[in-house]
């Protein structure tokens, strides 16, 4: 099943089922947004199943994937872990911070959730000089979580995967991280890709509640990265049951995979800019990859095997706020 | 004004405006939630405030803190400072982390928001092992902020003082501190008391941005703490523009404090457990307090300069999940 949500007027926008190939779209009949599917899935997949079937048989009307807004516009909760290793030491290097100790359980903060940008939103910063650079990622969307899962309950739980734009300020971020309180200020809302998917719809490749696709991303139309969203050292059902230690993840609870990124970084390219400066450091000493300027793009899109745009695009322009 | 939910089940409950004394309540004609009175606050204040003449002159019924909800049950998005030192040194002497970096801003970390525990349920912990602590601190809640507010204009957005109870779990905290993820798992859904209040209800207890008023805390009916919340590092007008600095604040936007504390806390007491056991480990050697038990109680008051309960109380047990 593929999901968006269109613009409507309301801070939720109104939940449409999405066509497999991204060409038609209709309105649910079954919940009006996708907050309202999420606290009561079980209950409505059944009739947006049955409505999806419809849509793919050509019911509904035309979809445009650049119109569309985030699949959830706004979400009670953003949980974003940081499950790819090489990211990990990498940014480590970045920050000079290889010593720094490490938890025996998954790393995640809590985000800013109250918006994420649309697709093709402009996003607004106030300072280049705060060094802004984008971090692409799979996330998650679970129903309601009770306190305590299990990973193996967990993953019962996800019911959507997202494609999401985590933006950063790389010039905070380290402050941020060594007060040892997170990130706040260093990451303001992140973006989603326009269609929401429930985990079948990957097929083969959603493997160890991992989604085994390359992320491909474009900076001013240059290919910049295509790693797998496979090597998470920690799976998206370990980060659920992470997430519910210590409380009940309410419905449309968002949890991200962190920057995706390969051991073969130097093969497959990276999926944020401070990764590439940290090749670049250990390459040739220094790094020479400068940071984003106002005016310039990012594109980030996934493929399924049958060469099908899986999430529809992500394509922003940053702008001085 | 004084604002406080009462129950009528759902998720926001139903927003009332109570009395001085806290004797009377009646249902807010203006607005049917605090979420929606803050959506909208300079328009509705005005209707809000004559309503409240209204309850003060003898109208609605009467009113049971003890059955409130928490003023915002459900909020958007808490950011919560740590803005008296004297905690936080005494904090790190506890985690060892005396030689920790410290960032040319104010601390803040962006905690669970979907759910605020009403202000006598009790509340669930699934081990004692995790070290049960309290925490009272005072907090805000701000009318729709714009990214990049000066500390000023910052001002003119707190419209409401609430009180707070940020649970935490001691045995977790300094390892999320230490990842520089900052903690989720940590801290679980905080608590507020009973009501809200402008900032012209503190008259000048209200001075630079800070409540400078006594927090009592008792522990199983033993007094535990009397710490003035007047000693903030930064104003409450500072930490909303920090959290201002690269997001716009939602509406309904909570900022906490951090703990109460007073550089005096031998003669006034503390507002958690972590720090009577700091003072312990510099007086005594050693922590001879322990960390809460199932079946513990704690409450948390303020008191106006009249004797008047300004918020109500916090009065709960901890329970197992």
């Amino acid at each position: 099943m593929k999901l968006a949500t269109l613009p409507n007027g309301t801070a939720d926008g109104r939940l449409h089922l999405v066509s497999r190939d991204l060409s038609r779209a209709a309105p649910a009949e079954a919940a009006q947004t996708l907050q309202a599917a999420l606290e009561d899935w079980a209950g409505l997949a059944p009739a947006l199943e049955a409505q999806f079937a419809e849509v793919n048989a050509g019911a509904g009307d035309a979809f445009n994937p650049a119109a569309a807004l985030a699949p959830l516009p706004r979400a009670w909760q953003w949980l974003d872990g940081s499950a790819f290793d090489s990211h990990g030491a990498l940014m480590d290097k970045v920050f000079g911070m290889e010593d720094k100790y490490r938890p025996p359980f998954p790393y995640m903060y809590q985000g800013v959730s109250n918006k994420f940008y649309a697709p093709t939103e402009d996003v607004n910063f106030r300072f280049e000089e705060d060094f802004i650079d984008f971090e692409g990622e799979f996330g998650i969307i679970v129903d309601e979580v009770p306190m305590g899962v299990s990973a193996q309950e967990a993953a019962g739980h996800i019911r959507l995967i997202v494609q999401i734009n985590d933006w950063s300020l790389r010039r905070i971020a380290p402050l941020e991280m060594k007060g040892g309180f997170g990130w706040v200020t260093a990451k303001p809302p992140c973006s989603m890709a326009p269609v929401a998917v429930t985990p079948d719809e990957l097929g083969a490749a959603w493997r160890d509640a991992r989604v085994d696709l390359n992320l491909n991303v474009w900076w001013n139309d240059a290919k910049f990265g295509a790693a797998s969203g496979y090597p998470m050292s920690s799976g998206f059902d370990q980060l659920v049951a992470h997430g519910a230690y210590s409380r009940d993840l309410v419905a449309g609870t968002v949890i991200g995979s962190g920057t995706v990124s390969n051991e073969t970084y130097r093969e497959v390219g990276s999926s944020c800019i401070a990764e590439r400066r940290g090749i670049e450091m250990m390459d040739e000493g220094a790094a020479s990859t400068e940071f984003m300027k106002f005016g310039d793009r990012v594109r980030m899109e996934v493929f399924g095997a049958d060469g099908q745009s899986l999430f529809g695009a992500i394509d922003q322009m940053v702008v001085k706020a």
